[in-house]
């Protein structure tokens, strides 16, 4: 039984240290989603197999770790993203016509981690806004994915925008099978011009080059005015710009301390959004804190289609590069049969005080609370000093 | 794909009317834990099936859902139950030498639901006391779970004794198969006389009569005098009726309004404790809301045993008990570009307050957010006035 310890790879225990921050964010981040008028929901860790994967692409389905339901015999699969879960219950269990803001907070397990040093139990918080088109909505997630990373303490912020139907308005007309589209995608994200000009030598002149004008489309905010030169010019990719200019507008003017970017090549999570998407960055971290964007098309699959857009993020990941704050002060106290001292002990904990038990014989044991008073007895009474 | 929303049997979506006070409850919990010194730790949902079975017994195995790790071709487990993961946690990864108290919110996933009712997938809250063998920990976990039912509101708590000493003093020196014995505990458990008296013809008289006094060893405190006279006088049963009598004499005192009560058979969780054990009820509910107990070798097989306390309750049980409270009071607002809005909402958010922005076009929806004020422009300026 030696190893009856070892965790598997990409799976750790979150210590006290640790799991203290991330419950306060954890909290914060509620509250705030709360403050925006989001509503709590919890879907379930398991659901069937062909439910938690309705639409969402193949990505997912690789990520997701399988079992067989004992009561049906049917395969269940552990949830790897949450997202397509809240989709379901805004299309079929609120039902409602109206504007719907939901936000969730729970664990999710992935069959392979997304990079070298990440967790496979990532613990994810996201909010979603559905039935609104406008651009509005948009904005409003950015903002509370912006909110996040500012209650996180995180510095040197930037927002990366995008709009996955740029890469549908230069490839409009043209007929590809899904295996060629993700290998244009994948040579697009990884910004290699050799390959997409491999994959695109039969494809039309202006797909081919619209789609290489696509790689060169990354910087500042003049990478709009670029692309309205090079992309072709259709009624969906001046949509997209000209949401793309209007979130800026906006953002520039609120959030003055965020850096904009734009990639419109990078189209990570294709098959999912459907507008505009995001990225968060921040200072000392080289992959996204978090992601969002708008996917109209997610409960299509539920049976009602509703405009959709939302974010996400790991809180793990958040708080390994959220600054440390420190640890509240307790209270020690002795052990004692005395109804006073109990009611004493009772009183300060109902008012929010951590008070430690001496349980008897560990009086010279160190504790790992940071106690800077003690309850003792004075004059009849318990009170409590500065240790 | 009409079935693409179906859930599996005893999984369901938590829902935001529901969810949001298993979110306040949540942080209740954790704070009182805090306030008696707990310290959060967040194991893993997965581990090696071997590590996370590790002394378990057999019924935690067959609860446990198993999959193929990816990553080492080995088995894994979701866990099922949280408080080995925490006795390996304290073993391995603090280590400490002195008392140290933990806790835990998070969910556990069952193969089978416990009852005719039950989900499969607890959220499980629990606290556990490490190195103290006294009496004093099993009153502090005792008392961290009433505290716990009182914080839920519920009303007329009973809280049932028993120890697992009892049933090891009455076979002291008595070989019994594994098979045989679990077939006497199930008996015990459920009272059945006839049962008993098969499974127990060749057993010495005297193992013999104690499992028989053992099964109307149930009511109040008299119990423990009527143990005294039926059950044989060793030093094992001896300890076992005289800590009960501690714990009850405190619990009298300092809990008046619980109700006592004693149940020396009811031995579940027979292979997990190994000391007292207790449960909680309440009124309105058939089952047990919590249970807790000694369990001083649950960190053997990891290599260190150290004695053990601890109780865990399944959170969203409890707030199915506990009556509902009313949804805190919202601000409506205008949605619009002038700065001097937005940072008026901004401002309201910071101080706490639910600010549902109503996006262009939706004017007319209903919300599900108690608005009773909005925010309005008069005289220049954004203030928040009744609806």
């Amino acid at each position: 039984m030696t190893s009856a310890w070892l965790l598997p790879e990409h799976i750790a225990d979150v210590l006290p240290a640790q799991a203290r921050r991330i419950e306060e964010l954890r909290r914060q981040l509620l509250d705030m989603a709360r403050a925006y008028g989001c509503e709590l929901v919890m879907p379930p860790l398991l659901e069937y197999l062909d439910s938690l994967l309705s639409g969402t692409g193949q990505a997912l389905d690789l990520k997701t770790f399988k079992l067989v339901d004992q009561l049906s015999g049917r395969t269940l699969g552990v949830r790897a993203d949450t997202t397509p879960q809240v989709a379901r219950i805004d299309a079929h269990l609120l039902n409602r016509q109206g504007l719907t803001r939901l936000c969730y907070c729970g664990p999710v397990l992935h069959t392979r981690p997304d990079g070298l040093h990440a967790t496979r139990e990532p613990l994810q918080f996201g909010a979603e806004i559905y039935g609104h088109a406008g651009m509005e909505a948009d904005l409003e997630v950015q903002e509370l994915a912006l909110d996040a990373l500012r209650l996180a303490g995180l510095r040197g912020v930037t927002l990366d925008l995008g709009d996955a139907r740029l890469v549908t308005g230069v490839l409009e007309g043209v007929d590809l099978e899904p295996k060629r589209l993700s290998a244009l995608i994948a040579a697009l994200a990884g910004k290699d011009a050799a390959e997409l000009n491999a994959l695109t030598q039969d494809l039309p002149p202006a797909a081919r080059e619209g789609l290489k004008a696509l790689l060169g489309l990354y910087g500042g905010l003049s990478v709009l005015d670029e692309a309205r030169r090079v992309l072709p010019d259709t009624a969906l990719i001046r949509a997209a710009l000209s949401d793309l200019q209007w979130l800026a507008a906006h953002l520039t003017q609120t959030h003055p301390e965020v850096r904009l970017g734009f990639d419109l090549a990078d189209l990570r999570g294709y098959a999912y959004y459907s507008g505009v998407r995001f990225a968060l960055y921040a200072e000392g971290c080289s992959d996204a804190v978090a992601r969002g964007g708008r996917y109209d098309e997610v409960g299509a699959v539920f049976g009602r289609k509703r405009p959709a857009v939302g974010f996400s993020l790991d809180l793990k990941a958040l708080v390994a590069l959220s600054p440390s704050d420190p640890l509240r002060a307790a209270i020690r106290a002795p052990w004692g049969e005395e109804s006073s001292l109990r009611a004493a002990i009772r009183r300060l904990r109902e008012q929010g005080e951590t008070v430690v038990c001496v349980l008897p014989g560990h009086e010279h044991e160190h504790d790992e609370f940071n106690c800077d008073r003690e309850l003792v007895s004075a004059g009849g009474q318990w009170v409590v000093r500065a240790q």
